[in-house]
C-alpha cells in the first residue's frame, strides 16, 4: 500500500474515519440475528460475527499490540480464532470450521469491537496530542485497516447473501427500497466505445497519492492494440436468451474446465436462479430483499468466469483484459461515485448507500462507461499475477495479496454491495474461475486483433 | 409400541406428563445461546433448536394434524424442515444441512413449542372431558411422542458436547456440580456375575404392560450357554493401560474395519482425550462441565465398537451378546434407577437429574450388575437386527426403527444424559460401528463357550 | 482349520491333489490376454495376475518359508506386492493400487507358479520319504492352502468379471456352452420347505473330520422357532415383477442404508443388467459368456444384501438366518453336488466343472431343496460374528478370518463359480452389505414367529 | 495450424514422413510389455496402448472418414474408445476409465496401426498419382497429425515414467546409455542474458511459414521492460540447497494454493526422489533408466508450477513471462537443434534420439541460452489464455487447443522427451499448476521492472 502524501489528516479526521468504517459494519450486521452471524454456509464463505471480529482483530494486532505492546490482548483465543491467512502469526483455525465456533457470540464480538474502538480512538487522540511523528508512521496501517474492513463489508453481504440463500423460508436482509422514478425504458442496445490503445500505462505509481492496495503497484507500460467496450453489462434478459439458444447445453462454447462444472455441478442458470414451480415455469432470483422475479433489464450477476467466457463466445465478442478495462476507464475522466446505470442490479441500490438515491435515476458515467462500480465486478480475461516489479511489503502484513497470485481470475470496477469510496479505477479484485457466490457480472469486449 | 393394558391415565396425568417432558428439554437447552443452538458440527450431529423442533413436529404431525385435521400447520415450512427421516411425509431437508437453517431461530422455535403446547394441552383436555374414546386411541401416540422427546434430550446432550468439543475456548455448558461425598477408594477390581443361560426369553411382549419400542419385540426364546457379566464398566484407568500396551498400535487386537479407522483417522485414545500439553502431557477430557484431567476410576466413554471389541481382545474377554446382557440384568430383579458406580461418568451426575444425588453415593444395583443405566451405554457383539417375527407398525410411524436394522451394532443400559425414566431392561440402543460422539462405554462378558 | 482325524493322505495323494488344485488355477487364467490379467476394475476387484501370485506366495510363506529356512523368497519384492491382509507380516501392498503392478507381468507369474509348484512337489515327496511325522504336521497348513487356493478360484471369476463388465466392446471369457437337454417348462412355483427347529445344532466341531474354517467353529447350540425355506432361489422373472412394481423407487421397502445406495448410486436392477437400446427396451445381461438377454428362468444374481433384503420385504417374507439354512440342509441329508435347478444361473453351467453335465438336468437335491451350492451365493439376516467361544488360531494364519467379523453379512451355499468340492453345509461366506460384484442370490425364508 | 506456403511436399516426401512419425511411436512402445502398456496410473496418465490407438484415431477419422466416406470404421467402437476430448464427435470413453480397457490389447492396438498405416500410406500414394488438388488440401490436417503424434510420443514417455514409478520392482524402461565423454566439472553457476525488451512481436504468424498450433498465432506486439535471463536451467543441487534451507517448510515462498498442496500432498522433493534408506539417506531418482542418484549437475525435473514460484521467490528472482523468454530465444537465432547443456536430465539422453550424442558433450546454444529445447520444459508466469484475435479453426479440430485456456500455466521450451523436430520457439505447453508428472523444470528470470 502507499503512504499519503504531504498533507496528513489530523487525529481527528482519523478518528471520524475509523469511526465511519467501523459503524458501517455494524450497520450492515443490525439486521442479522446470532444465528445468522453464525453459519457458515460453504467454505467460502464466513460467518458475519468472524467477519466482525477477523476486521477487529487486525486492528488489534497490526496497530495496538506494536503501539502498546504492555498490553495484552482482549482474549488470546482470539488471536487464534479471528487471524484469517497471515500464517506469519502463527497456527491458523481453519477456514472451513469457522462456521463451528458458536463462542464467542455475536454479543461478545459486539463487546471485543468495542474495546478495540475505545482503545483505538485513545491511541489516535494521544498520538494526535503527543507524537504525531508516531501518527504519521502508524497512516499507512490505519488506511490499510480502513480499506481491509471496507472489504470485508463487502464479503459479508456477499456471504450472508449465500447463508440466506440455503433457506427455504426465503428469508429477506432488507425490504427492498421503494422504487424511484426508473427511467424509463429498458437499458437499451449495448453501444461500443471505442479506444484507440497503444503503449499504455496502467496501475497505481508507488507512493503516488490516494491509497491502493499493494497488488495495484507498480505503475508499468502494457501495449494495447485498437479495442471497443460495452458500454454496459450483459443483462438478465440477454442471459436468457443464451439460455434459450441451449448456452448451458452446448460444450462448444465452453472452456473444458468450465464444462466439467457444467455437468458435475449441474449448472443450468446463474447462481441464485430458481424456477418458481419447477422447469418451465418463470424463473425467481434469490436477492438480499427476498425472492423476486428476474428483472430482464438488470445485469446478470453471480455467474462465473467460466459463465461469462461462454457468454462471450455465444456472443461472437470476448471478455476484456484488464489493462483494456483500466485504460479505458483512466481515459474517460476522474473515477468518483461511478453514473447509475438503468438497473443496478438485484441487490441494489440497497445498503445503506448514500449514492443509492443517485444511481436510481441518472445518466452519469465515465465517456459513456456505465455499471463501472455500483452494480457487478466484472471478469476480465486476465489471470491474477503480479505486476511486473510487484515486490510484498514485508512482515505479515506482506502476505495480504501476494501469496493469492494463482489460479484466479481479475475483476474489475465494483459492485452494488461495495462500501462507497472502497472502489477506484487501478482496483484489482480477484476470485476463482468457478466461483459464483461474489456479486459478479459481465462486461464484453471486442477487437483488440492484431494488424 | 405397544399399548397400555388396563389403567388408562386420566386427561390431568397427561397433560402433567406431557408438561414435564417438555419441560425437561428446554431445561437442557437453557444454558445455550442462540449460536450454540445453531451449528451442526458434522453431519450426525443436529442443532439444539432442531431437537426443540423436531420433537414438536412430531406431536404436531402425529397428533394435532390428525385430530384437528381443520388446523392448518404452524408453519408450512416447519413440516419441510423438522422431519428427520418419515419418507413417506415427503422430501425431507437433507440432515447434513441443518445446520446452515438460521431461521427459525432459538427464539422462533421457543415460539413454535409454546403455540404447539397450548394446542396439545387444550387437546388432551377436551378429549378428557368430551371423548374418552378418543383419548385412549390417542395413549400410544402420546406415550411414542414423550419417549421420542427423551430420545432427542439425550441426543441433544450428546450433540452439543461435539458442537462445543470444536471450540479452542473450552466452554463449558454446566459448571461441576459440587463434589458429593464420593465413596473413598476406587472402583476395586471387576468383580464376575455369573449367569448359567440356557433357554431363556427375552424382548417386550407385543401388549405387555409398559411402554417399549417397536424394536424390543416380539418377546422371543434364545439359547444361552452359561457365560459371565462384569459388575461394572471398564474405567479410564485400566484403558489407559491397554494405551501404554500399544492398544492403539498393535494391529492384531483390531477387527480390519476397525484398524483401518485408527490408521485412517488417526484415533489414539477415546474421542474427547488430549494432552494438555502436547505429546506425552498428562490426559485431559472434554466433558459438559468444561476440559478436566481424566478420572482414571471413572468409566471409559466415547469409544466406538472397533475400540471396544479391541479391548475386550486385549484383555482376553469379548463383549456380551445383547441377549446375555438383557437375561442378565433380568434376573437380577426389576430395573428402577440403577444403582451408582464409584464413579458414573465424566458428565454425570450433571444434568437436572433428580437421581444425581443418590447416584453419587450409593452402593445399590442389580444382583452386583453396577452402572446399567446411568453411565455409559455398553456396546454389545449383536448386530442390530430385527427380532424374530418383527413387523413395523404401519404407516409413517413405521419408519420408526425397522429401517435401520442394518450397518448398526446394538447397545445396552443408558447413559449419564438418559433422562430419568427413559431406560429399561429391554432398551435396544443402536449406533453405527465406527460411532464414537454417543456417550458409550465398555462392559466386558466372558465364558459362554458349548461344553 | 480342523486336522484330518486319522487316515492320513499318502504323499502322492498330496502331489495329486496339488498339483489339480493349481492346474485348475491356471486353467481359468487361460482365456485372459496379459491385459486382461492385469487391470483392478475397482477396490474390490484383484488382477487375475495377482490372484495367481498371491495363491502361490501362500505356499512359499507358509509352507516353503518354514520347511526350509535355508531357502530365500524367489524375489524379495513379491513378499511384499502379493501379501493381501497378513499384517502380522510386514507392511502390505495397498490394496486398491494392485492394478498399478505392471511387472512381473503373467508371464513372470507363470514362472512364480513353476517354480514354487517344483519346490512344493520336491518338498512333499521328500518328507513322503523322509520324515513322515513332519508330513502330518503340515497337513493343517496344506488344506488351509488348498482351500484358500479355491477361495482365490472363485474370487478370480467373479473379479475377471467386473473387469470385462467396463469394456464397451462386450468381451467373452469363454463362449456359452451348447444348450443341453434341459427341462422342459420354467422352475415352477417356490414350494416351501418345513422345517421345526428346536435346540439345533450348528458349526464344525473343532477337530471334527473333514476340512473347515476356521469361522466355522465351535460346533454350538442355537434355538430356532419353527419356520420354512424357500425350495429354489428367487428367479429374474420374480425380480422383474419386483422391479415393475417400483421395487427400486418404493423407499419403505428398503433399509436406510440401502435407500442411500439406491439414490446415490443409482440403482435400479442387479448389478449386471442393462437396457440394450436405452430406458424402456429389453434387459441385458452381461455374462462371462457376453452379453445375453436376461433368462426369467435362471436365479436373479449379482444383488446386494440390500436388494434381497428389499426383495423379501416386497414378497412379504423375510431372508433366512444361518443357523436356519443350516439346519434345513444338514437335516436333509449329507451335502454332495448339489441336485440341479432348472437354470443354474447367468455362469453357469460353464467353468470346466465336471459336474455340469449333471447340473444341466438332474432334479436331485437334498430334502427338496434346491440351488444350494450351484447357482448363486445366498444372503442370510445374520451378520457375521464370531461363534460362541470362537478364538483364531495364533500366528498370521490366525488373522485368515476373525478379524474382517464386522461390517458384513453372512452368505450361504455356494455358486457356479465355486470349485467342486469347495462347498460345504457349515460353509460361511461373507460380503459387504452392499456388494453387488460378488455372485450373490436370494433365497427366501419365512414363519420363525415366537408363538 | 498453418499451411505451408508455396513448395508443397511430394507423395513419396509425405509417405517418408508418415511413416517416420509413425515408425518412432512404435520404437517407444517396444521395451514395454502389454501389461505396462495397459495401466493408468493415474487420472492424468494414459496407457500406452492409448496413445497408440488415439493417434492412429486421429488420421482414421480426420483423413481416411473423409476421404473414403464409403469405408466403415476398422472397428466401430474404437471410435468411441480412443477419442479423447473432442466433444462434438460425440460421447466419448471417461479419461479416468482408460485404464479399465483391456481388449483391444497392445497385439490388437497394433494390428489396428498396421490397418490405418496401410490405409494412409495407400490413400497418399493415390492422391499423389491422380489428385494433386485434393492431396495439397489434405496438406494441414497430415501435417496437424505428424505434430499431434509427436504430442503423444512425448506424453507416453512421461506417462510410462509414471506407470513404473508406482512399482516397487524399480522397473527399467530402456538402460543408461554409456556415459559420453562429458565437459568435465558441472554446469558452473547461471550467467545472465541481458535483454533490452521494448515493443517486441511475439507467436507465429497465421499463414507464416513452417508448422505451429492454432494457439500460436496471431502473432502481435507485446511490450516488455530491459529483462535477464539465465542461461541454464535451476539444478538438483541448487534445489538441494533450497530444500536444505527449509524451502518446503517456509509458507512465506509459496502462493497460498501451492502451499495447500505441500501440505496436504506432502510435498518435501521433486515427484520422483525418495531417500534411499529412509529419511536422511541420500536421495534417488526415479528415471527412464531405472532409480539412480540424483545428479547435482543435471536440472531439476518433475517440479510444479508452485514448486518453480517458491523456488524463484527463495533465490530473489522470478519466472519468466512467456513473451520474454520467446523473445530472448527468437534473438539469439533461429531455433535448431538445441545446445546441449552439461547435464540433459535425468532421462536423456536417451529415447532413441539421434541428436543425443551431441547433446552430451556440445557447448552451442542461442545467444548463451543452454537447455532451451533438450532438457526440462520451463514454468513461465503467463497463464495460458489466447492471443489478441484468437480464433479456432471450425469444426471438430477447433477443439484442439482453445477449450483448455484456462486454469493452466504456460511451458515453453521442449524437453529429453521431445522427439526431434517437434520443438520450436513459438511453442506453447500447457499444465495445470499443480502437475508434476511432466518433465518440467526451470529457468529464472530477473529484471522487467518499470523504472
Amino acid at each position: 500500500m502507499a503512504a499519503p502524501e504531504f498533507d496528513h489528516p489530523t487525529s481527528a479526521d482519523l478518528v471520524a474515519r475509523y469511526t465511519a468504517v467501523r459503524a458501517h459494519t455494524e450497520r450492515l450486521a443490525q439486521p442479522l440475528s446470532p444465528e445468522d452471524q453464525t453459519v457458515q454456509s460453504m467454505p467460502d464463505v464466513s460467518p458475519t460475527k468472524w467477519h466482525r471480529a477477523h476486521v477487529t482483530w487486525f486492528f488489534e494486532t497490526f496497530v495496538l499490540a506494536d503501539a502498546e505492546p504492555e498490553h495484552g490482548p482482549f482474549q488470546d483465543t482470539y488471536w487464534f480464532l479471528f487471524n484469517s491467512y497471515y500464517e506469519s502469526l502463527g497456527p491458523r483455525y481453519a477456514r472451513p470450521d469457522r462456521g463451528l465456533i458458536t463462542r464467542p457470540g455475536a454479543h461478545e464480538v459486539g463487546e471485543y469491537r468495542r474495546h478495540v474502538d475505545t482503545r483505538m480512538v485513545e491511541l489516535i487522540d494521544r498520538l494526535g496530542r503527543d507524537d504525531e511523528g508516531a501518527l504519521v508512521k502508524l497512516l499507512p496501517t490505519l488506511e490499510l485497516g480502513f480499506h481491509h474492513e471496507q472489504q470485508h463489508q463487502e464479503l459479508l453481504l456477499m456471504d450472508i447473501k449465500h447463508v440466506l440463500s440455503r433457506n427455504p423460508l426465503r428469508p429477506v436482509y432488507v425490504p427492498a427500497p421503494a422504487p424511484g422514478d426508473a427511467a424509463p425504458g429498458g437499458p437499451g442496445p449495448i453501444r461500443w466505445v471505442e479506444v484507440d490503445g497503444g503503449l499504455v500505462e496502467v496501475g497505481h505509481a508507488s507512493g503516488g497519492p490516494g491509497f491502493a492496495f499493494d497488488n495495484e503497484s507498480p505503475r508499468h507500460r502494457a501495449w494495447l492494440e485498437p479495442y471497443r467496450l460495452a458500454d454496459r453489462l450483459v443483462t438478465n434478459g440477454e442471459w436468457a436468451a443464451f439460455m434459450a439458444d441451449g448456452g448451458y447445453e452446448r460444450h462448444e462454447l465452453w472452456l473444458s474446465e468450465g464444462w466439467a462444472r457444467v455437468r458435475g455441478e449441474g449448472w443450468r442458470a446463474p447462481l441464485y436462479w430458481s424456477e418458481a414451480d419447477g422447469p418451465g415455469s418463470p424463473w425467481l432470483e434469490h436477492t438480499l430483499h427476498g425472492t423476486a422475479p428476474v428483472d430482464p433489464d438488470a445485469p446478470v450477476a453471480h455467474v462465473s468466469y467460466y459463465e461469462a467466457d461462454a457468454y462471450a463466445t455465444w456472443a461472437g465478442k470476448r471478455l476484456p483484459r484488464e489493462a483494456e478495462w483500466e485504460h479505458a476507464v483512466a481515459l474517460a475522466g476522474p473515477s468518483g461515485p461511478s453514473g447509475p446505470g438503468a438497473a443496478p442490479g438485484p441487490d441494489g441500490p440497497v445498503l445503506f448507500h448514500p449514492r443509492a438515491a443517485a444511481d436510481a435515476g441518472g445518466q452519469g458515467g465515465q465517456g459513456g462507461l456505465r455499471q463501472l462500480h455500483d452494480a457487478c465486478w466484472q471478469w476480465t480475461s486476465s489471470a491474477y499475477h503480479p505486476y511486473p516489479g510487484f515486490t510484498p511489503p514485508p512482515g505479515a502484513i506482506g502476505e495480504y495479496n501476494g501469496k493469492f497470485m494463482s489460479d484466479q481470475m481479475v475483476l474489475r470496477g465494483g459492485c452494488a454491495l461495495t462500501p462507497p469510496g472502497h472502489a477506484r479505477t487501478t482496483y484489482r479484485n480477484f476470485f476463482p474461475h468457478h466461483a459464483r457466490w461474489a456479486l459478479t457480472g459481465v462486461r464484453l469486449a471486442d477487437g483488440g486483433v492484431p494488424a
